[in-house]
C-alpha cells in the first residue's frame, strides 16, 4: 500500500543520515506505523531494496512479503537465501526493547555494528503523513464531541473518580478502543486525568506539574476520590484512541462559580494559547514557543504557578500520535524547529491553590503558514451546574 | 516497614543464588513492589547493609533511606559518602528495561560485572507474602461482585463491545484503578478481553490461544463489534486492579441455549479445574497439571480446540500479581516446582466453531495441602436472558 511505502521512505532516510545499511523493528508501536497492525515478529528494513515481515503469530497471515518464522534466530539464513546481505551498521530500537532483546537481536548479526535507531523512528514519525493527518481530525471531532456531553454527566455530589468513570463510558461509546500509548516505560496512565480542587498540586512522578495523587500508591496520577464542590475547578485532560492516533484536549470547568483570579489565570492560558498560534510555523524553534510562553506568565504575575506549584512542568505541549507523547517537545532547551505536518498539543495550564487547575489544551497541525486547530469546543471555563 | 523488608529479603535471597553485590530497581512494578509506591527513582539494594532510595520525582518525600539526586550519574558518589562501597556484580532489570537505560545505569559502575536480575525479582514475587494473600483475597471477592452483575447489564441486541463497557464501568465503579499492568513490552490490554461467537477463534499476536480480532488492528485482542446472538457463548475474562494485586476470573454466559457440545466441552473445562485442584500442592512440577489438562481434553476428543482453534495455548494458566502474568507458567515444559503462597489463574478454556469460547478461570493460593480459591461465583454456563 502506498501509505505504508511512504511511511518507510520517511524512515529510510533517517537510516541514511546515520548511515545504516538496515532496521529491525519489533515494537508494537512501530510495527502498527510501518505495516498497518499488530503482530507478534520482526520487520527487517534494508536501505535499499524490499522489507520483509517475519512473523510468529497470528497465523493465517498471506503476503509476499511475509515469512513465518519459530524465531528470530531464523532470520539472517532467510535474508541469505532470499539473496539479501547481511547489514554491516544495523538499529534496533534501543529506547524501547528490553536489554534482553537487544542482545538477542545484536547478536543474529555478530559481524554488524548495532545502532540505537529510537530517535530516527522518533524523528520519522514526528512530520504525519496526509492520511494520518486526516486521522487526526477525526480523532479531533470525536473528541470534542465526547467533551461536549460532559456537563450532562455531572451529579452534584460525585467524585472526581466518578465524573472520570461517565467520561471513560462516553469515550468507549464513541469507539475508543481504550488503550492508551505512552512513550518510555515508565509513564503509566489509564486514559487521562481529572483533576479538581488541591489534587491538582499534587507532584507526579511523571515528567509534568499537574499530577494529581491518584488512586492508589501503584498509580500516583491523576482523581483521588476529591468529592467535586462549590467554588473549586474541574479539568478534564483525558484521551480516546479513536483511530490509532491520540489527539490531546484539555477543558477547565467549574463548579458554580471561582474566584476572580481563576478566571484571570485561564484567560491568560487562553492568550498563550492565542500568542502561540501565532508565532509557529514551520522553522520556528520550539524553545521559542517555550519561552515566550512562561515571559507571558511571568507578565502576569502567575510564573510561581505556571504548569505546578509544588513541581513546575518545563514544557508547553508535545507532539502526539500513536504515542501521547510523541517529538518534539515544546520545551525550555528543545532547539528543534517546527515542520509542516507536525502535530503538537499545546497546553498552557495553571494551578490555584484551594480551587484547582484552569487552563486549555489543543491539538494542532502545523500547516505551511502556520498553526490549524484540530479540537474545537469552547474555551472558557464552563460551570457544570449550568452547562454549555 | 516489615512488610518491605520481607520483600527485600527475599530478592536479596536472589541476590546471594547469583552471586552479586547490589540490584538497581528502576521499574514502576519493581519499586511498587520494594517500597509500595511509584516513583521516578533508582532502588540501590546492596546485598547486606541498607538500601538507599535515590527520587528524581515527586518533589517533598521525606525518609531516612531517601536521597533526592538530579540524574542517575549522580549515584555513585553519594553511595561512597554513605560509606557504601561500589558493587563488584550489580543485576539491572534486563527484560524490563530498555537497552539505553541498561547502558547507561552499567556506566555508573564501570568496574562492576552487569546481571539480568529480572528473572531472580520475578522468582522472588512469585512466591506471596501473608500480606500480598490478603490483598487477593479482597480482590478476589470484588472481581465476583462485578461479575455477579454481568446478566444485569445484558440487552437484547447488545454488541460485545457495548457490554464489555458497562462491564468495564462497573469494575471501576467496585474500585478498580484501571491499568492492567503486564510482563513484557508487546503484550497490550485494555482491561481484559470478552469474546462472543467466532471471534474467539481468531488467532491473536500474544501468547493465548482465545485472542479475538479486537476494534481495531492497531490493539488485535479481545472483542470486535459481533452483536450478541442466540445461540453463541459470552466469555468474559476481564480484570479489576483494586489493591494492585490482580485476581483472573472468566466465566462464560450464552444468549439461550447453546449446542450439547459446548455444555459437554465446558463440562470438561471444570473436570480439569477439579482435578488439577486435587492434583496441586507445593512440590509438584507445573507441567504436570498441563500435560494432565490436555489427556483429559484428548480423551472427551476435545484436543482439537483446547485452549484455541486456529493457534492453540500451550499453557492452562499462570502467576498472577502487580502484573497479569507473572511466574510460574503451568505450560508445557515448565518444570517449576509449586510453592506454598504462589497465586495462580487455572484457565482450561475450549473454542466451539460457530458458537464461542467455553470454559473457566479462577485465581487459586497454593497452600501446604493443595490449592484454595479466591474468586467464587456460579461455574456453570449462565444463560444472559435468565440471570443468576
Amino acid at each position: 500500500m502506498k501509505e505504508y511505502s511512504i511511511r518507510m521512505e520517511k524512515v529510510r532516510q533517517q537510516m541514511r543520515a546515520a548511515n545504516v545499511d538496515a532496521f529491525l523493528i519489533t515494537t508494537n508501536v512501530n510495527l502498527f506505523y510501518l505495516t498497518g497492525g499488530v503482530l507478534a515478529g520482526y520487520l527487517y528494513i534494508p536501505v535499499c531494496g524490499e522489507a520483509v515481515l517475519f512473523v510468529r503469530r497470528p497465523a493465517g497471515l498471506r503476503d509476499n512479503h511475509i515469512v513465518y518464522v519459530r524465531k528470530p534466530e531464523d532470520i539472517p539464513a532467510i535474508l541469505l537465501q532470499r539473496g539479501m546481505s547481511l547489514p554491516c551498521r544495523v538499529m534496533l530500537e534501543g529506547d524501547s526493547i528490553p536489554y534482553g532483546e537487544w542482545m538477542r537481536y545484536a547478536a543474529l548479526f555478530p559481524e554488524s555494528e548495532t545502532v540505537n535507531g529510537t530517535p530516527a523512528i522518533r524523528k520519522a514519525r514526528s512530520v504525519k503523513t496526509a492520511y494520518e493527518i486526516d486521522l487526526f481530525r477525526r480523532s479531533g471531532v470525536i473528541h470534542a464531541e465526547v467533551y461536549r456531553k460532559i456537563p450532562a454527566l455531572y451529579r452534584p455530589g460525585m467524585t472526581d473518580v466518578e465524573l472520570s468513570i461517565e467520561i471513560e463510558r462516553q469515550l468507549r461509546l464513541a469507539g475508543s478502543f481504550g488503550i492508551f500509548r505512552t512513550f518510555g516505560q515508565s509513564m503509566e496512565i489509564f486514559v487521562g486525568s481529572l483533576l479538581s480542587g488541591d489534587n491538582a498540586a499534587e507532584p507526579s512522578p511523571y515528567d509534568f506539574g499537574l499530577g494529581g495523587k491518584g488512586q492508589h500508591p501503584s498509580l500516583p496520577i491523576g482523581a483521588n476520590n476529591t468529592i467535586l464542590r462549590r467554588g473549586t475547578s474541574v479539568m478534564v485532560d483525558m484521551g480516546g484512541n479513536f483511530t490509532g492516533y491520540m489527539t490531546d484536549m484539555t477543558r477547565t470547568y467549574s463548579i458554580g462559580t471561582l474566584p476572580e483570579e481563576a478566571y484571570l489565570a485561564h484567560q491568560t492560558a487562553l492568550d498563550i494559547q492565542s500568542e502561540t498560534t501565532k508565532t509557529a510555523r514551520p522553522g520556528v524553534a520550539c524553545e521559542t514557543l517555550y519561552n515566550r510562553a512562561l515571559e507571558m506568565a511571568k507578565e502576569r504575575g502567575l510564573a510561581d504557578c505556571f504548569m505546578g506549584i509544588n513541581q513546575q512542568a518545563k514544557f508547553i505541549g508535545h507532539g502526539v500520535g500513536i504515542e501521547i507523547n510523541e517529538l518534539p517537545v515544546l520545551g525550555a532547551r528543545s532547539e528543534t524547529l517546527l515542520e509542516e505536518g507536525m502535530i503538537l498539543a499545546l497546553e498552557p495550564k495553571f494551578v490555584i491553590a484551594g480551587v484547582g487547575a484552569v487552563g486549555i489544551e489543543n491539538t494542532f497541525l502545523i500547516t505551511a503558514s502556520g498553526m490549524e486547530q484540530l479540537t474545537l469546543l469552547e474555551e472558557n471555563i464552563v460551570d457544570l451546574e449550568k452547562g454549555y
